[in-house]
């Protein structure tokens, strides 16, 4: 929203400062694997929902840059004024990562806002290793990041950055309001948040990740992020070890998302047998062990379903920085899910 | 920014709907000291910040109930589209309830939505003795309370409640993303807030709320709520008793707020001779005396101009349930910024 409220403002400043009703046509563009964030914005900010565009995906769920464009050119002939081009780092169910450098071609192409939600994915940045995943960051006009999420800030800690200068944030969300932002104190207010955040009375949740950096500095959390990392890619090796009774629902993840279906012995089949009714029965897999697993109280895994792809539930793992996890504990949750996989009735 | 979205989506579901460019020229209106969240929401939500009107007061702060109908009446001339009306219970700088059964009679009138901004003064509600300040509530919308503000809630713990049937927060806010707000759980997933919400990871807030209420139970956070309260007036009253070194900047405050200036030895002069120079000179004591308290240690108080009455600076206290002050604490504060207004250089 910050990043979406920025770029309308400095093409449409007229929302803050005219008399005028109304609003010119304005249209974004965010993959159908991207969160659901952009339509709730795009609704709550008045632009709509429907001109929040969902640009298609590949198969690893990367955003396609062919049908952005295409997106693009249709949002025009229907008289759109494309503005905003959100690139995803880490999307929330197959942890893809956008092609940065190609969309930023397109958006300067156009002169249109990128942001990067790299929300999920940003703690690749703290790697050496893997900090490739967000190459093109740079060129991105906003980014926001999440160290609650990979590297398990206690919620919620979010980072928002703009590399727009001339105080955009501050004009944009100023409201003048002295009485409670004062102008006239002894000391630089220059670094007072209250007029450039839409929130009022907060905690300061900035110290929260600064305090985590001193304490354990870039490079030590760098390879924490690779270590969960390194463990979704030796989940995934197991889980192609067990044969039938797992499947990837795709062959390798760029992060440490891991998104696999558990099949019981019952509906284990040829591949010609898995008829759309086999497919169907597979999805209700998934909530049933959950449910398990809550019951049992030995395992918390989530599952989610992936609607662009047209696919239902599956098991959805996201390994962070906390647990450090071996490989050991791997198995017990393999075995854990078929355990209670083979007890569950279809 | 929660009762102006829904009551958009009340009469202009269009924004979240329909593939339409542009929105309905819709108008708010809330006093000219209520806080400046209207504003930013308008701004926000792509209404335009011009189009959240501002309502004049009396000397009390309370919002003009013939100034509304004029204002709705003038927005109408231009071509707008009036839909909400915010009461402002507690305004931020002097207190001040607004006649909520007063505007109550006036947005019936219209078909407008009714919130009623408690924020600050929603605690009142706890008190057998000052629930009348917020008489009329019922007829309301919407209203929205922050108990991290007068009870001392941790940060942040805001309510949001509205009377409208129908799931209309599921309604406006969902975007079904299925992949995290799972509708096969086994259990009733009618209580999750995540569909209903703008903020997706987010803490319990709620929890701090309720726990406070199991451990003291309402009466005895009313009886606190009493005593803050009572505490201001006899603030006021101690005001008076120090003669032409202290004045109030309205005579008697409704809530637990307490405005007042203090007057230096080298600025007691007779009324005659406060001309708008000596007034000009008055409105840096505050932030001066501030400083020395930030350099001493010894208080910290906060100050406000009223820019709705055309005043500079002066002191605000607003006092709350934590800590619990006794008489001669205020006299300490008094005689406090006695000492250090005496030192101050003009």
């Amino acid at each position: 929203m910050y990043g979406m409220v920025l770029a309308r403002y400095k093409i449409a400043p007229e929302v803050k400062t005219s008399g005028m009703f109304g609003m010119r046509p304005l249209v974004l563009f965010t993959s159908d694997e991207s969160h659901y964030s952009f339509v709730k914005a795009a609704n709550w900010l008045g632009l709509g929902s429907y001109n929040c565009v969902s640009v298609r995906t590949n198969e690893r769920g990367q955003m396609l840059l062919d049908d952005l464009e295409a997106k693009i050119a249709e949002a025009k002939a229907r008289g759109g004024e494309p503005f905003f081009v959100n690139c995803t780092a880490g999307t929330t169910v197959l942890g893809a990562f956008d092609d940065i450098n190609g969309a930023a071609d397109v958006t300067e192409r156009h002169g249109l806002w990128l942001h990067v939600d790299a929300c999920l994915g940003g703690a690749a940045l703290l790697s050496a290793k893997n900090r490739s995943l967000i190459a093109g960051l740079e060129r991105a006009n906003s980014f926001s990041w999440n160290p609650h999420k990979t590297i398990g800030a206690p919620l919620q800690c979010s980072l928002f950055l703009t590399r727009e200068s001339g105080r955009l944030l501050e004009r944009c969300n100023s409201t003048e309001a002295h009485y409670l932002f004062q102008q006239d104190k002894f000391y630089d207010v220059s670094y007072d948040t209250g007029n450039k955040s839409v929130q009022c009375g907060r905690k300061i949740d900035a110290f929260k990740f600064w305090l985590m950096l001193k304490a354990r500095g870039y490079g030590k959390y760098g390879l924490m992020v690779d270590h969960a990392i390194h463990i979704a890619r030796l989940l995934e090796g197991k889980l192609r070890q067990r044969g039938d009774r797992f499947r990837l629902v795709i062959p390798e993840h760029e992060y440490s998302n891991v998104c696999f279906w558990f099949i019981p012995k019952a509906m284990r089949v040829s591949s010609e047998e898995e008829t759309p009714e086999w497919w169907s029965r597979l999805y209700t897999v998934a909530p049933k062990i959950k449910e398990q697993m809550a019951h049992s109280g030995t395992l918390m895994i989530g599952y989610s379903p992936l609607k662009a792809k047209n696919l239902g539930n599956f098991f959805r793992m996201v390994f962070t920085c906390f647990p450090i996890l071996k490989s050991k504990e791997l198995d017990f949750i393999l075995d854990e899910i078929e355990r209670l996989g083979e007890k569950i009735v279809l």
